[in-house]
């Protein structure tokens, strides 16, 4: 018989044997059991001033994503880990039988992010102990994992160096955080910057900071998981298609090829009596090397698919709801909103690392259609079944072109009446009957045009799916995209508590003792708030200048940001605003 | 070895052996040579009269119905049989290898609405004589068919009595135009009623009768087709799969579940020797006969999956074009639009065959899965995969909907201060908190959610494959789905040739010699145009009060039709508008 199954073991046997398991001079155990009670104390000492402080503000944004890419990262290894790279060694499926490992990992899930909040915690408190601690911690768990990695480089799953790369992102984090502590000690050493930053938080309105950090929070949070979580699967399908795509084309042998001719898989000039195999065996192996170039191609392309967001926040901002929307929408918080919010980020953690998956699993199929239809063909001179089909259907397709371009020329030289000032139909008797003859020949085309319209709408939603700002569905049906859903609570929620002016309004409160004008912006972060208020310095003038001149400026802010009209009139009327608190919601 | 090639030829022993080929008495050969020199002396004898005769509007829209039926049915019979049926039976695949016949196959597109285009053309014309040609015509048609197929009723293409069955509509058209047009021969010979319609279309002013019938046209175009050729996709369907299942079932041997039980696709207690396999094999029928059942039901749940159209059409006759599209368009022909006018009836057909193919796969194979993951374990008592799955993953799952539950609560009664006036968000701190801590265990949510998204996706596209007044892409893109282009510009020339009111206008000017007020309408078709138009019956009064009265109309018809008012200011001012034409088109 043509099939074997030595044939199985044949192929198995191309494989090099597993890694041995490596045991680093420090155990992970021994890491958390040493840091987690360091981690504990730091929660303890820090969670009067914690996530609260307007210091965060002032913090470069890059430095704060720094901070949450450490834990994000760690946390989407760790989920990756649980979800795909125990499979294959832990023998059963682990999702199928859960152990106690199982409980334990799933705790994880909570343990992760509570072990290294203490990381971004230290830079928000503003204080020189707390950037000694922040010092520390961080070298600590720079060295304990470069330290690690250094011990063990090759680990027996999926790939020998797969461990090593997946940790890649997170040792360069970590050293980013052990660079960037010793400089913010060393500036409140000797600087006198903080000093005035430090008096004026110490009244510290509630509202207020929180605010300010929790844009930021949210911000950095977004763009580092977004940047990590799809890295960690891009590498994850590129170790686990590459190198053993390699190991398979290193290792073929003669009796794979015979296999694979019997299989009609590859072409070959004497099927029937397998002989000298030479030509076989390069063919097979070129092919395997278009297969993993096609792997690689799609696998770049799907990094740059997911486009860049549209503006709908500064949109909303400005009080454009139906440009954003379909219908118009109170924008003010909810439960449902509030829930959206939270899980804003995480969902579109998952919706890239979804998308990915699906975008390369496509493009691959894409590609590999290509390069095997249209490529190789053209290569080796054979005609492979897309040009036979093509060839052989010629007056098949030429009709449908011709009565396509019939219609067309007949439309616009004989039933459109080129009247100088309107078109007008003419010719009627002439079109129905034309409509009527090639009616079955319109069927056929409308048959390309149904398949064209399949294919472009699984490749839109395929593309678009890792965008949340983008429904999947229909105009009237768009909500029921969970995607869409949460994107648009997380607007509503996002617009009526972090309105840029209002931001600018906080930071001009919390700095009196600067000289009048509004102040130099220090973050970027605030620049935008800035721009729609279009400020001027005002000129020392009189009293009554100067009143005027404040009325001017606000109608014209108001003229740019109509959104916060609402607010104005309500926090005017309304006797149970709480002015202290200054919260920008609309009614 | 497990396999063996001989299975192959046990399984195929099961279907008998094809059935022998059939000459019926009148050939197919004999009947067209016959026929077609009739159709092209018909077709020259009604060349003056075709297709333009108001008589067609007075006609019932069933009578032009099944008409079309007959020879779209015809047209969609060869066209299947083209595509699908001789592709098993000719041993070659004939699109790889075009034969003469393939080329005649081509002709036949043309062919066929031609040579039963005389079957229409008769009642339209409006003379004794044509209606009498009409009888000879269809009882011919008729007789021959169902001789024909009383000749030969079995054939060996796909099922025996699958050519039988796809002839029942046309049969069915057939008979009904040979007992109309006897009626109305009838009728024209006893009857006074067509003597006034017929003098009354002697001036026939040309742009008008054409209007009438090409709406009448197209609408009896698109029902016929839409009726008839999705009918015939899921008989195909249905004779492909169901007889062969049938006869796989009653010819089920132990030899074949041996093997099944070797494959693992059905379970045993003694999987590895097989003895006695009365059991298995009594599972193997239960599960083939689920298949089919599943089969038939998903079938079944195709034909009523294509909802009902929205009256986007009336929308625009009143005017309302931001309802229907998303930008403002005007309604004009041109090119483009003419073209999409020709093809939008094929088209309709097309996505409703490919549609229901679509629909037919996914449905099945969600039927499917359904039956043998939950039905079927259910019913023996064994559990499956699935059960396997949400069993020993319930930590996994508990969490996620704890995570959920401890959200929604905590936004609810601690993040919400539940203002009497307004909602406000409170308690940021523990906000911010809890959204890093439970980060992990939202973005599990958000894979899961994002596994939502695709299902609702696809399920969404593929259940509206086949209406083409919903746009499978998202909202700025929408026109690039071809179906959806087509529909847009459908409506454009639809609307701006055809509306209501104005063919009421017509059929009043065609009966000058009715007495005053409107006509009772005598087609359904003209009944929206009055129902848009809300006439009274004018009591004779004096000349001012007349006019008045015949001012008020004009006004509530105008306030009614908002889309008319272009037309009219063009009427009045144009110094080139064409009085005559009538032309109801918006500049």
């Amino acid at each position: 018989t043509w099939y074997n199954p030595n044939y199985f073991s044949l192929f198995f046997s191309m494989f090099p044997s597993t890694i041995p398991e490596c045991d680093p001079t420090v155990s992970p155990r021994l890491y958390h059991t040493c840091m987690a009670p360091i981690s504990v104390s730091t929660h303890a000492g820090t969670a009067s001033h914690l996530p609260c402080s307007g210091h965060a503000q002032l913090a470069p944004k890059w430095f704060c994503m720094g901070v949450s890419m450490v834990s994000l990262s760690w946390q989407l290894a760790v989920l990756l880990g649980n979800l795909f790279i125990l499979v294959p060694t832990e023998g059963s499926c682990p999702v199928c039988s859960p152990s106690h490992a199982e409980y334990w990992k799933i705790l994880a899930l909570l343990y992760y992010p509570a072990f290294y909040y203490p990381l971004a915690a230290c830079a928000t408190v503003g204080h020189r102990a707390s950037y000694l601690l922040g010092c520390l911690l961080s070298w600590c768990h720079c060295v304990v994992h470069v330290w690690q990695k250094v011990d063990c480089p090759q680990s027996p799953k999926i790939y020998r160096y797969y461990s090593t790369l997946s940790y890649v992102p997170i040792i360069f984090c970590l050293m980013v955080l052990s660079l960037w502590y010793p400089a913010l000690l060393i500036r409140s050493l000797t600087g006198k910057e903080e000093t005035s930053n430090k008096e004026v938080m110490k009244p510290r309105p509630p509202a207020l900071c929180s605010q300010g950090s929790a844009t930021l929070k949210s911000l950095s949070q977004r763009n580092g998981s977004r940047g990590t979580a799809p890295l960690q699967v891009a590498l994850l399908l590129l170790v686990a298609f590459v190198p053993t795509i390699q190991i398979v084309r290193a290792g073929m042998t003669k009796d794979v090829v015979v296999l694979l001719v019997q299989f009609g898989l590859v072409p070959s000039e004497n099927p029937g009596m397998p002989g000298d195999m030479e030509k076989e065996l390069s063919t097979v192996k070129h092919y395997l090397w278009s297969l993993e170039v096609c792997y690689v191609c799609s696998l770049v392309l799907c990094s740059f698919a997911s486009l860049p967001r549209r503006s709908n926040l500064k949109a909303l901002y400005q009080g454009a709801v139906l440009d954003v929307f379909y219908k118009a929408h109170i924008l003010r918080p909810s439960r449902q909103a509030i829930v959206c919010w939270m899980s804003f980020a995480s969902f579109q953690t998952a919706f890239a690392c979804l998308g990915l998956l699906i975008q390369q699993v496509i493009f691959f199929i894409c590609f590999a259609a290509f390069t095997f239809l249209v490529v190789i063909p053209l290569q080796s001179g054979t005609s492979s079944y897309l040009f036979k089909i093509v060839q052989n259907m010629w007056p098949f397709w030429l009709t449908l072109v011709v009565a396509v371009i019939v219609q067309n020329v007949a439309a616009h030289y004989q039933f459109l009446e080129q009247h100088p000032l309107r078109k007008e139909l003419t010719n009627r008797r002439a079109l129905y009957i034309i409509t009527y003859l090639l009616f079955p020949i319109n069927v056929l085309v409308g048959v390309l045009a149904g398949v064209w319209r399949m294919v472009i709408s699984a490749l839109y939603n395929a593309i678009h799916f890792c965008q949340l700002d983008i429904s999947l569905l229909n105009r009237g049906v768009e909500t029921f995209d969970p995607g869409y859903h949460a994107y648009c609570h997380y607007l509503k929620t996002e617009v009526s508590q972090s309105h840029p002016l209002m931001r600018v309004f906080c930071l001009l409160l919390l700095q009196p003792t600067k000289p009048q004008g509004p102040p130099e912006p220090r973050t970027g972060d605030l620049e935008e708030g800035l721009q729609l208020m279009h400020t001027k310095k005002a000129p020392s003038g009189g009293g009554r200048l100067k009143r005027s001149r404040a009325r001017w400026w606000l109608a014209y802010t108001l003229l740019n940001n109509p959104s916060l009209m609402a607010c104005r009139k309500t926090a005017l009327c309304d006797p149970t605003a709480n002015g202290a608190q200054l919260s920008p919601s609309k009614p």
